[in-house]
């Protein structure tokens, strides 16, 4: 349903680059679950611009709980937050000329010209601030029933970093620490300098995000139309820039064979286990208890500050466009709380359709069978 | 919705590999459209196992449409078309030791030893025959309002099919017509040669399917959650096999930069195209006119006939499995009109949002600007 | 949406009455209730024209579970129940003129004529049968979470029945053993009577019908828009004929004071609960542990044999109308199990969204605290 | 889905009465349309308490839209509205003893003692000035459809208010200019009295609200779940008090014959109309182009200064209960034009449904055949 995703746990989005805020309202979630400002600030500043790989457009992201939160605990009514706009320039956005890769023309053509087209409007990347702070709610319930969820750039610019450890948690809480989310500092600091390279000459690049989610339940996702893989690509291609998503060995496997693929089950503690992951923690769209690990293909910010070729779609003529304003010479960074957030809200909804709405107040005593 | 798929129009499917049939519900449909019995047959045969790269087993099809039909024409009340099993063999199917890949684990967690298990139950690919028929009356509808939809088998096997041609409705066709569906027929035999030779082996393998949406107006989609790759992605992970999805460029777009990536806008015979289309007719969750492409990774089939390590989840013990029964080498020529399927169940969809419940009837007249 | 209803445990209609069959597709039902034959067939039996009160038409109802049933135990996955139709005789059935309170004028509107015309089609009581087969195999799950629901006839021609006494379960046993639902079988008798005499003047009648659900835990339903009230109000009009409905003492409660109304709270065998049940067992949108009671007003049946003044809207001119075909002088009888039906289904939805999609196979282990 | 409503045009809500704010976000709304600030003043003011009737909580109403419009227009994207409470006095509000009536224990069992109690938390009357203000953007956008709704206290303490006339819109335009919506003024006087009388007796009424729309066009609505009277009970029954609903005759044709309802069908002005209208503009779930008309029961207030017996639930045990704060003696003044409000967004989902998304924008282009 357009601006709202999830079946028992929602979320509805709203709010515009330059108007007054973005922010979103949550229903559906557990009563009970202690909310920690901490914990949302970190998330948001784990998003906001900071230093050369981002745009220059300052911050403060104070977002504002309106509603659903008291004694510092979730009520179990909705919650909505919002996060005000402050560092707006909008005269820096002219009207007309499509930006190549950017929604101008399509929001255009959709909403006949009314749409709110300074910086984006409401496709601008700025409301998944929103996103983040629902996450900063969500995160820690899930992590009390003891699942972790976290993403690195796996590669940028030809640069690769290394694929997450035989300790996953750990490598996870290691990333939340990092302003630059690699596992190997090497590879993030040559990562920057690319990113900064491609900057000076006008340019932006994209890069792979991989994400890991450790501790699920087995026998979250349904057969068909909501396979885990469906519900997870679902809300991840909701983020602009994303143009490609895999499971597992995603599509390294379409050149394997069976034999080499499918991952043998055996017992490990007295627990059904694979020895290989090649499925990503899914079979026939259901979790198997092993860790879900799924790959996102960023594409390179559309906003350039080279000259390029467009046409203007209020006069229907063809232009030279250099794009002004501030803008991210690459998303990498910034996107992997967001890809972080909407998996932490896919994984909440999924377990409230699975075990009822106190479903995250009750955590892992529901799911887990130790 | 668990096995409900759609907004405005609405898929429910149905059944399982052995029980009495597979079917489907399709609710929201415009009213008078026409059913002619000859398009869904042929869809259906495209999906039948024939020849040697499929399994053994021999599936008549013979659906019956039960409701929502009258005098050969949608009457706009919901359709339900059923397609009983016949050629079953459920002796073959033993139960407990859980076939790697697939689903017969997390479907014993899930319904806690309550699913029926025989031949993959619901979670079989038999299912998709009621996609298939339910496209048979869509996609004439879509047709009919110059919208096409078309797939190929672009890599299996380490062998390439060349790329929609710059006709893509006509290569279309000419797809619709070919038994193994590859746009250069030699590549086709190729392919062909090299899944015998993994069946040979006891081996399966997976393959790359390549999808072509012409004719879409531009505007389909949302900013944010229903984004016309999230809707897409959602409903082509319903598929068992499918592990990867990418949309444009996909995945080669991360290692892009953006003046390279970005499609630059022109205009053409008075009509605003883009010179590339990197972005697959896709900017901002909303199709801009071009045509959609798109690529799924398709893993081998689980099912082989070597010998596999697996567990017996009855006993929890570890077993050597050799899976008898019969399977597909390879599901990359059966899985091509099923992902034509859920594409235009997908766009059909997305069209009576936008549009209103008439929409397909009404057709190009209500997004035709021409 | 449309024919679809529920947000965790679904029911979509399909169907026409002179088709080939109606049914429904159940999903999100939990995996392991027992099916009973017996108790689908005993519901049906209660829907089924027999006697003076209804329609001549002989319908064998001999359903048909296509999916989602193994081993006489649901599976988890979506249940397909067919009934096919039998008794029909189109022949009676004339287009043209719109029969007044029938559905003839507003389906040829909406479906611009393609619509199944034959007995009033999709629009048929006949579709109510799939209702009740599916009722079949939710009530006993209910039972034995110690939830009862049952309907009578509380008014008729002027006829009265009593209330439900004070042991409402014992009272609705009885209810479902009756071939006219009434508590008291002398206002029963007067009824049929009554109806009778209406038929023999070619004419029909309403009434109203009272339901009670016992064993309801507290906490059911939301504080807004998914009010039980509001759920349950929504299913109820489905049904053909039902023009309102209100809770506990409903229009009643319009003109009482705010002290004679209230409900005061009182403890009862350690257990809070209240003196008198004004607000039908609801409170603020959601149960609070008391007997849900609702009572619905059913129009009289619009087939009358009585000459009416209508329009014929393929000539659009006046006409007068005789209507033949076999129809019911009152539907009071048979809404009844049709009433528990759909009240089933809600309340079954219900508890899957609260509890998740274990609760009625877990039953009132999840909500009993005792 | 819980807070939210509407399958093609969604209002979600949020907020509690002494939390920061309430508000909504409306989601799926042509963009283009006029938002006017004196329409959404007028009709928040029409909610606000004033005079004797109500309570003396004072409500500035100062709303603020924080996104989805611009230019004074609505862009298409989701608009959040927030309006801040400002006249709070917690401290009036203890919590332990159930307020018989209210939500107070079922919250508390609900939400397991985390919910904001604080004067009805979510569950306040409060809440409602957000779908005031919400309806203030949409009924502008009806009425140049051609579509009107207004609503009037037709029952109130035993005192009557004549129906509407032969001229409902113009009715309509009057009630909404009336501080005390009765279409008698002399009934209003007579209520307004009795009114103060309960209150000086320290105790609440109720009252019978008969709502009208004019205008709709035919074919909306659903034939089984998604029947116009469904979907409109559905969001009537969100609000808190409404215990009953009826369209057209209501519970009245549940005592008279077939020949005495049917509404008979004649051409009128070359269009077919029926002379009465007893199904109250619906036949079969459908609209059929006749005015829609509909009753509700709204209950006496809860909050009553006379004590009452009740349970305290933190302790369990029995107390004497006088409520303290500020209440209504009636709802009923207030209740008008929020019943007008929900009808109004049910009314233009079933529209956007219908028409698609640009419906309220093209208004009666679409649906206007004269």
């Amino acid at each position: 349903m357009k601006n709202t995703f999830g079946n028992a746990l929602t979320i509805t989005l709203f709010g515009e680059s330059h108007g007054d805020a973005v922010g979103c309202v949550i229903d559906g979630i557990a009563p009970g679950l202690p909310v920690d400002d901490e914990e949302i600030k970190k998330i948001l500043s784990r998003r906001r611009p900071t230093g050369k790989t981002d745009t220059a457009r300052s911050e403060k992201d104070e977002y504002k709980i309106l509603s659903g939160v008291f004694n510092s605990h979730t009520t179990g009514t909705p919650i909505c937050i919002v996060i005000p706009n402050e560092d707006t320039k909008s005269h820096d956005y002219e009207r007309g000329p499509a930006r190549p890769s950017h929604a101008d023309l399509t929001a255009f053509i959709k909403y006949h010209g009314f749409e709110d087209h300074r910086g984006g409007g409401h496709f601008s990347g700025r409301v998944t601030a929103a996103l983040c702070a629902a996450s900063g709610i969500i995160m820690p319930a899930l992590r009390n029933g003891g699942i972790n969820i976290g993403s690195h750039i796996e590669k940028c610019c030809g640069i690769e970093d290394p694929g997450f450890s035989k300790d996953p948690v750990k490598t996870i809480e290691l990333l939340k620490t990092k302003s630059f989310p690699t596992i190997s500092d090497e590879a993030g600091e040559k990562m920057i300098k690319a990113i900064e390279d491609a900057k000076n000459e006008q340019d932006s690049v994209g890069g792979i995000i991989e994400t890991c989610i450790t501790g699920l339940p087995a026998g979250l996702g349904e057969p068909w139309f909501d396979s885990f893989e469906g519900i997870l690509s679902h809300i991840v291609f909701s983020l602009g820039g994303v143009k490609g998503i895999e499971f597992g060995k995603g599509f390294e496997a379409a050149g394997m064979k069976g034999s080499e693929f499918n991952d043998p089950f055996v017992i490990n503690d007295g627990k059904i286990k694979t020895t290989t992951n090649n499925n990503g923690g899914i079979n026939g769209g259901i979790t198997n208890g092993m860790d879900v690990l799924f790959r996102v293909a960023v594409k390179p910010t559309p906003s350039i500050s080279k000259e390029q070729d467009t046409v203007n779609f209020l006069t229907n003529e063809a232009e030279k466009l250099v794009i002004k304003g501030r803008h991210d010479p690459a998303i990498v960074r910034r996107i992997c709380p967001v890809i972080d957030a909407v998996t932490a809200l896919a994984v909440a909804d999924l377990l409230t359709v699975r075990f009822g709405t106190d479903a995250l107040l009750e955590g892992s005593r529901l799911w887990n069978t130790d």
